[in-house]
């Protein structure tokens, strides 16, 4: 008998039948997260309800030597879920419960597999919402959001998932169950949340999430401001932050992303528009009253020809829909694509956005750009037919090139969507031997065994239990600045 | 030669004779930090004034197997800086250069012995100031800022230092250098920024710390408001913070700390005041003008006797006078006392104030209350004569029992000064044995020689090297929520 099929009879024993899955069509069902490209079967599929079972799974793997991986939804961009051939894949979206609202201290608990919107929906009847809004809000759970530490449009004012989690219960991967943070802004001893969130299911798995609530802002003004351009709107997006204006998000999209969004939604953006920036402002209707004006005069100033403003809730959905529906819209005006996340500072924006246009020129390719102006944040969809020969190529090698670009920048190989197995090769491009290794101890201290998603963030595979070779004394080195 | 001998003479030969101390006289300069009734003469110290040097200087340790402790301006509270006798202790005082001020990415890179208020003073040209205030502001450096994860009366609303802290250069305990963080507001990788912040010296030196800086508020408004009692002035701060107001800072002073800053200052708080509240809003001038106006209208509905709100910056610095003075101040009410540092729910302000009164009554010393509110973030100052017999042990256990009262209200052993050496003893009432392996095992992995500022924050020392014990599997076990 092998391994896996020992492992199926202890965890049917302790979890129930049909918590486990071992069958070979029904496994496929999970062969892949958000990142389609990449495509592997587990060996076993464990579905369990509560906390006692994550750590008995977990345990059971750490007794065989069995690796295994969390999913959520599995709508991850990186494939930080994407399963291991081997192992077993724990799918924690049976545990949905959300187990406390609490206005008074404005705390949510909730287990990882809840929805992400569905927080802001128990919390809104309380005059609060869950503010980090990943695009996929609607099916993204919340422990994906932590493993990945997800962002969204409003992440440019209030913060991503690490700033709103604030205590985490946790299966560790020898399956001890210990609890990271609290309830309280800070508590005394290692800060290992922040450690936690983010480290993509290679530190444990969490099983349940304490989040900081959001009061609903008093007052939210939007608008749409169209350009002749992406550089003219650059600098409108320069021009807003430089004032000390922090909206809560300004998103821009480009003439190929308006052209699909238009496609697929007909939102009925302003005609002749390259490129159109959504500003959205929340808070004291007071403040919020003066900062639009000064908004609306800055991308006056910096060569908008037209400039709407939401009329009321119904317009303000308009504007978003374009947006909103920007990624999946591209599979109007092109047979596949792939969607790529970095970083830039953002003052290079205009910069950086025309040598995209030169990058997917010399590929081959159609680049569509929309994304977090405010952040850096740059999701540019890279279009192709997979049915015309060498296409895909062409487009893997000019998203790997934008990636190049943004750390040409001084940027980040990722604003959002994580490292996962997709980004691993870039690591070195960001961090030295020494600060890899920094984090490898911490990793090996968690997980010895290296069974907790192996494969995913360190490009190189290693054992623990050695002291790395490291560089001691070196006191050159290239730093990890990013923007 | 004894070891230190020869340490002394390795560093001398690289760092210069001048930068490394062992005379005893000089030594005992450096006997404590701000919680000077502990005291311990260190064997050697070393003053580095480059990342290299303090490098070398932890190399030197960590090839003799002597441990070190850090220490910047030596101002903290729960003896974080408290030299080991067989060690060596690396001030980094002398590395005070502020290497840049960014405002058009917000920004400050600074070196660990940089005075706290002299990043506000370079940046306030620029329009910008660094948020984290603790009460020793004039005096305190940054990096022991970062080694305590300092809070100050304007955390309420900015957060602690964790929260302003990007990007760190640290020296890990075998002497190599390596970052973390960077400029941005999130990276790829682990995060292991927010578990080095606030680990008091046991995973490393930081010798570089780049941190956000604040824009300048538009507007800043500050009133006292003076009530009968503690009760009435907890009421108004629960009534302020529930009606969904943020201000920069609500602090509390009780009549025994008006009595003593009255002595020390005469800061002339209305007469007859059993407890004032300093509340100061900040931000866009109409938010600030709304908001303050509600602030103002919930002191008189929950007992306010009278409201001064401050006329201009002068009357605003006599408000804060009072209150800044107070822990000095009580030197003129009593020879001695104790700084505590707790945290409860702020909800539970009124009956734990009654409580620590009970408590004072029962150990025979008499109690000030001077505090951040808003946060519940309680310093009793607990006054006592060490001339007479008796009264140290006495205000030892009261203040000890205040400890034990935050816990039994579900707060923390710290709010904001650290466990250090002072509270160690605690750390097994709030967290789990589970949860301390956790911590461990991360101290392990930066340190598994144990040189590294030894005997701080863990109850017990152990040696790394072997997996803890862990419990396993056990569902239940002591949760560490705190509020």
């Amino acid at each position: 008998m092998s391994g896996i099929e020992e492992l199926a009879i202890r965890l049917r024993a302790s979890l129930g039948h049909e918590r486990v899955v071992t069958d070979r069509q029904e496994l496929r069902t999970y062969e892949c997260d958000g990142l389609a490209h990449y495509k592997v079967v587990p060996a076993l599929v464990a579905l369990p309800q509560n906390t006692a079972q994550v750590a008995e799974v977990v345990r059971a793997c750490a007794d065989a030597g069995v690796p295994f991986v969390a999913r959520g939804s599995g709508t991850g961009l990186s494939g930080g879920a994407l399963p291991h051939a081997d192992g077993v894949l724990i799918v924690t979206a049976q545990m949905r419960a959300i187990r406390s609202i609490s206005p008074e201290d404005e705390r949510a608990v909730v287990e990882p597999g809840v929805i992400n919107l569905q927080v802001t929906r128990a919390a809104t009847p309380h005059g609060y919402y869950y503010a980090p809004d990943p695009s996929s809000q609607q099916i993204c759970s919340i422990g994906g959001n932590v493993a990945e530490n997800s962002g969204g449009a409003h992440c440019l004012k209030y913060g991503f998932t690490t700033n709103h989690v604030t205590g985490l219960e946790v299966v560790t991967p020898d399956g001890a169950i210990t609890r990271l943070g609290g309830r309280a802004p800070d508590a005394p001893g290692y800060d290992l949340l922040g450690a936690f969130v983010g480290s993509e299911g290679t530190l444990g798995v969490a099983t349940e999430v304490t989040v900081r609530l959001t009061r609903l802002p008093e007052s939210v003004r939007t608008l749409l401001a169209a350009f002749r351009g992406t550089d003219e709107a650059g600098a409108a997006t320069s021009a807003i932050i430089g004032a000390g204006v922090v909206p809560a998000a300004i998103e821009m999209m480009d003439a190929l992303a308006i052209e699909a969004a238009e496609a697929a939604v007909a939102c009925g953006y302003p005609a002749g528009a390259g490129a159109v920036l959504i500003v959205e402002l929340d808070g004291p209707s007071a403040e919020v009253a003066a900062q639009f004006d000064e908004v609306n005069r800055l991308c006056e100033a910096n060569g908008a020809f037209e400039i709407r403003i939401a009329a009321d809730d119904a317009e303000r959905a308009l504007f978003w829909k374009g947006r909103k529906s920007a990624f999946a819209a591209v599979g109007r005006i092109s047979p596949d694509y792939i969607v790529q996340d970095g970083v830039i500072p953002r003052t290079a924006l205009p910069e950086v956005l025309r040598r995209i246009d030169e990058l997917a020129a010399a590929h081959g390719v159609r680049v569509a750009n929309v994304f977090h102006a405010g952040d850096g944040n740059l999701h540019p969809l890279v279009l192709f037919d997979d049915a015309v020969e060498g296409q895909a190529e062409r487009a893997e090698e000019a998203s790997g090139a934008i990636i190049d670009l943004c750390i040409e920048y001084g940027g980040s190989i990722t604003g959002e969507h994580g490292v996962g197995a997709d980004k691993a090769k870039y690591m070195p491009r960001m961090f030295t031997d020494d600060d890899l290794d920094t984090m490898q101890l911490v990793r090996c201290a968690f997980d010895p065994a290296g069974i907790a998603n192996p494969g995913k963030i360190f490009p190189t595979p290693r054992l623990c239990g050695e002291r790395p070779g490291r560089h001691r004394g070196a006191v050159e080195y290239e730093g990890a600045e990013v923007f």
